[in-house]
């Protein structure tokens, strides 16, 4: 298909002040860690340029499109940060597949409106794996977790990937389907602890927590309960809701999350919603890490009875999704 | 003039997965509660269609728009939970009115720059009986309120609309007027309170404080206090600035808001401001609300001596105003 | 030049309603504090916007730009407040250099995504004596203190000032340089502390954090560290990240910026990140002033053994730059 490696097209480009300078118009850098930052149209072979093009005059919403030499023409440091250590570094690291990376990376930019660099990382997201369907039910997740507008403005981003793609709606999660199996114990748990805390300041708020979140949203199977876990402590972290990761990690624990991911979403999301929210995350995220370590969680029937699968995919619609809350503290 | 209700036009579209797939673009979707985030310029009549496109050729900063069908492109899921637990559900609850909660939901929007959904909902709010006025003092009290830039890509938008609308500089508040009549030992007792906390750490910002927003903005005839009250409550729990909820829902109370209301607040905000952000107000909000029921609040001279009237507006300018501050950590 | 200052054109300006509600398309409102929010290219001589159209031709991203009249159009109030508390009121207080308050200004505006006012400020910024390096520099700090996007949103609108002043890569900091000296043993108590706290919660961050941040980004001498303190902290009082500036305000005026700048950078940035902000930041920045003030930075190696010029530039690459941490909770 044309594409080559990141590693191709640094060989190939010429070097001022140490950092690459110029990508080269004429080659495409689309492939898995290639350019993860940048929506680099203008370096695609003209062929797929053209088709572009025309698709765009049709769907026009696309913003501003970054390439390296823009980069380069403003912070010949920030293209290099951006070609060696995240590109060349970060994506590599093994402690998260780069499917992961990806949800966590999208996640980070729809909750906090990125729009610039949604077109890179939305297409990215699906050449690493994450399936369309997926892409549409993180949007749809977002919706209810980082706000109506944020998924609005990934949706614009979207439908002109997918429309490029050719995705139509058969590749994409019906409005209605069959849901997850409840774990009715550990929901009404949740609900009792909510509404006992909140029922009264906030009635309808609580209602539609359990009836939209808990009993329809987060039983949707087109995302993994362990993905749609990560999709939610991926907008916590960027949005500093630090009073919200507690509850949410624990549950995105329980979902199948292990240690090592959780600790690897904290090194990635660093760069993407920047230093400042991932420190912030830190007490927090260390204080569910030891409370789990001292078993504060084997008082709550925990431990989902699904194991997602490393694709993050689920072949089949009828799991028993038990997600336990391990904290007092347990809000949405 | 052409406009039909929400159910009229999903009892005609097709249903594709139990979702309305495509609304049909000549029907168009712009009364009340009809379309809450969507701005449907393309559904609308052929005859709007080109005045809007002609208009569109003058002023063309109009954020990218979308339509029922792009959000269905991407995710019918998404287009579902819009159509009916969004504008079939939320916005018919009698626990506050359509005006209200396109107040709500405006604040919500500017205070993040959420621009792609500002050019439907600002239209939205001025059918549902917010006044050009009132709409222009909002995006004012928000420059204060949530940054200068915030209320700059308001204006990029309401521009537009009320050049479409034909409004002019006479439908406006005018920059100085007569102001409200202030409650000086009230605010005498604010600023003596701020200014022994924090006049030694920033004596510009305390000064500011008093000068340009207790004793100019919020006298401003243009909008009620309740209402920019609740404004301010909106913006603040929009934004996760949960530190100075307390305040400002005290004297949005004081100012007029019922407790049920601000219940309401919450539930209406969570869909446009995201869940976290209304949970993270909850404990919050409850405390408030705790200690008004313990009558904490007489303490002060509280109450004001104003009732909005129930569609927000101040038939006059010489209200006494009077705001009072229920608990110690008062701030701005 | 055919610049004229903020007050002529006042003087030459219709008054309506008590606010300027025409600048006139003819007059260049371009000078120093002339007019801070807006990017009034439609108020230049002919000649300059013809200039600029054409050169947008070529890089047609400058988003939305505003003009007086479009502002005074949806709110004369928000104009009079623009015209007068703000641009002939804060930006004039002695405080703090008009280079500093742009220092602010651009932070907080890359912090929060406000790309409405980039294209203005980033101009004004250079006017006031930003250095192009400096402005790259700014942005590429921004990358890792409020994330690559925020970043990358500032790339789209600087590329274009950029090429339109005829600024190029000869006047912006290479890629890798000679670095600044660290204070080892400063760095070494950071790290370990860091280190103790969170080594086992993320190692991956932690370790990024020492060699990309403390030993590499902080020690670029394109960017003073007085300056580049100046512009962390602001980040962080305009997205609210509170319990980030204890440990940065320390440093940053262990690098140089006096008690009575950081003041006014809480009385400036209230206007560019809202009041709740600015308010939110107040008891944390109290806090640090009376803790130095009792001289609890004593107990470290403190005061940086540079003393940041007026003008904020380095003259020299071999600083010995000894930033201390002043507080337990001691972060990034």
């Amino acid at each position: 298909m044309g594409q080559i490696t990141f590693s191709d097209v640094v060989a190939k480009t010429k070097t001022v002040n140490g950092a690459p300078a110029d990508f080269g118009r004429r080659f495409i850098i689309k492939t898995g860690l290639a350019a993860s930052i940048l929506a680099l149209w203008q370096t695609e072979p003209s062929w797929a340029l053209e088709k572009r093009m025309s698709d765009n005059k049709k769907h026009d919403t696309l913003p501003a499109i970054l390439t390296m030499n823009d980069v380069s023409a403003v912070s010949p440091a920030l293209a290099h940060y951006t070609a060696e250590p995240l590109l060349n570094g970060l994506w590599k690291r093994p402690e998260l597949s780069p499917r992961d990376r990806s949800v966590v990376t999208v996640a980070a930019l729809i909750a906090r409106i990125q729009s610039i660099e949604m077109p890179y990382h939305f297409a990215l997201a699906l050449d690493n794996g994450v399936k369309p369907a997926e892409l549409s039910e993180i949007i749809t997740h977002l919706a209810f977790y980082a706000g109506w507008a944020n998924a609005m403005s990934a949706v614009a981003i979207a439908r002109d990937i997918f429309h490029q793609r050719g995705i139509g709606i058969d590749q994409l999660p019906p409005a209605k389907e069959k849901l997850l199996l409840l774990n009715e114990e550990v929901e009404k748990q949740r609900a009792t602890q909510v509404s006992n805390n909140f029922g009264a300041v906030s009635p309808g708020l609580v209602q539609n927590t359990t009836d939209l979140l808990f009993r329809d949203l987060w039983l949707r199977p087109a995302l993994a309960p362990r993905d749609r876990s990560l999709v939610t402590v991926s907008a916590l972290i960027a949005n500093g809701q630090t009073g919200q990761i507690t509850y949410h990690l624990g549950r995105a624990m329980d979902n199948g999350l292990t240690q090592e991911q959780a600790s690897e979403v904290l090194t990635h999301i660093a760069f993407y919603a920047g230093w400042p929210c991932a420190f912030s995350a830190l007490p927090v995220v260390k204080d569910v890490f030891e409370k789990r370590r001292k078993g504060h969680h084997a008082n709550f029937q925990s431990r989902s009875t699904i194991a997602a699968p490393a694709d993050g995919s689920l072949s089949a619609n009828h799991h028993r999704y038990s997600a336990s809350h391990c904290h007092p503290r347990t809000y949405d």
